[in-house]
């Protein structure tokens, strides 16, 4: 991308939301459907030439996201409402954009944000509905011991055993967060009907993090897992034949939202809701 | 269809959801395809005889179903719960089986049934999540203005201006109910978000009624219709070259949902809640 003309260029914080079904992440990849491909495709038949664009969270293949934010720099500058028209008229159905405002030509969506929260919808049956939206997991699951196993996750451990940790160094992303300390600020599990939603917070996540501890929680409602063990997943000791492995229960993409990215002087988030209602778990 | 031999036959209750967007409605009809129809075609491949099948509402092309319910006459006796189960592995994805009761052998759904509520979703943004599932309206509505549409939509009134009665002709329909004489026993109407929700219950609807109430409530909300206006087309003088038509008004199917079949003995209706939850209504 061409460097923007600093007296003519702006800069542009959007709120994002897609149905992550038909495409590869968020990330611009070489002959790959990706969410910001479609977005310099649209901005390309607006004839708004880009400088430069970036999302807070990667989001993999097939994760949704209800508030993706990105920074979006233009070579010229264009009413942020008239912006945001723009890209809807051109973007596909499933993506859409929520809010556009002009920021700081120095906001970069990524490195400024300082929270996300991820939301993942389990549903304990079959749905004709929200099968887009959730995972099913047929094992009767005990809700209380898949909190009690939720609060382990909390506050500061080595989650290197729930980070998709190869796969970010083979695409040379290695260097940037070597650390696998992650802080987790809280993770919150809810009912509503046939859904366990659970709620993670955190200033950054690792790759598959996040579906991985879902996997672990679905592991210990279940019964096939006990809280020590899930302890023991959180250390940096390294994992032996023995010892059960996360990355066999990473949940699937489906369940996943990217909810909200938090920048400083944003408000706290909302209560913890369902994206889909679906009713009682019959049959 | 065979008579059931009363000796071996046996009755259910079947409640069903499903998204209507591929289908043709719930009856079944040749070389369409309709839910009444995947469900023959699953109970023939369970290799179960049936002898009827009827559903409680009709719900036209691309209206879905949170609740519907048949009754399901066949010739043998199974366990209610593994006819559910044998159901739902065979049912396509977008139709599931929540609940299968046994009922006695005059059950009928639709005669039977005392009460129906629809719920119809309209939202005030475009939306890259719950695009199957509402009407976007474009127009600033005043949701005041729609509330009190609705309250005039209460009690019995002619509907025949809203009702698609020469279609129910067409079909050979038009003697059972020739009256268009209908008893609304509510129109709720409720803000969640973006979505503007309504809610309307009565013992029996005509065909394509709720659409068009909907299609006036949202013509009153955009000031392009008058309180008064709308009382006149709840009476059954004949329309006026200058009179507004309802049937030009039809609200698409995508978000309609019939929520629930009420017989007698059954649980009052819990709260209007959105179906699928959308933010606020920025951009």
């Amino acid at each position: 991308m061409r460097k923007p003309d600093a007296a003519r260029a702006a800069t542009y914080r959007l709120l994002i939301e897609y149905d992550g079904t038909r495409y590869r992440g968020w990330q611009e990849q070489r002959n790959a459907r990706t969410v910001a491909g479609a977005f310099l495709h649209a901005l390309g038949e607006a004839g708004l030439p880009v400088a430069d664009l970036g999302g807070a969270g990667r989001t993999d293949a097939g994760v949704h996201a209800l508030g993706q934010c990105a920074h979006l720099r233009l070579q010229q500058r264009v009413d942020p409402a008239e912006l945001g028209r723009a890209l809807n008229r051109r973007l596909p159905k499933d993506i859409h954009v929520l809010d556009v405002a002009m920021a700081p030509a120095s906001f970069h969506a990524r490195h400024d944000a300082i929270e996300r929260s991820y939301l993942y919808q389990i549903s304990r049956r079959r749905t004709a509905l929200a099968k887009p939206w959730v995972w099913w997991v047929r094992e009767p699951l005990d809700v209380e011991r898949l909190r009690a196993a939720a609060a382990r996750f909390a506050g500061r451990h080595d989650f290197r055993h729930f980070a998709d940790v190869e796969k970010r160094a083979v695409r040379g992303e290695g260097t940037e967060r070597a650390s696998t300390l992650v802080e987790v600020e809280s993770v919150e599990v809810a009912e509503d009907g046939a859904l366990v939603l659970v709620r993670v917070v955190a200033s950054h996540f690792l790759w598959k993090m996040v579906r991985r501890m879902v996997g672990a929680l679905a592991q210990v409602g279940a019964g096939q897992l006990t809280l020590d063990q899930l302890s023991r997943l959180l250390e940096s000791a390294p994992l032996t034949a023995a010892d059960p492995r996360p990355a066999e229960w990473t949940a699937p993409p489906s369940g996943l939202f990217l909810e909200r990215v938090r920048y400083a002087g944003d408000p706290p988030l909302g209560p913890l809701a369902a994206v889909s209602r679906i009713g009682g778990d019959t049959a």
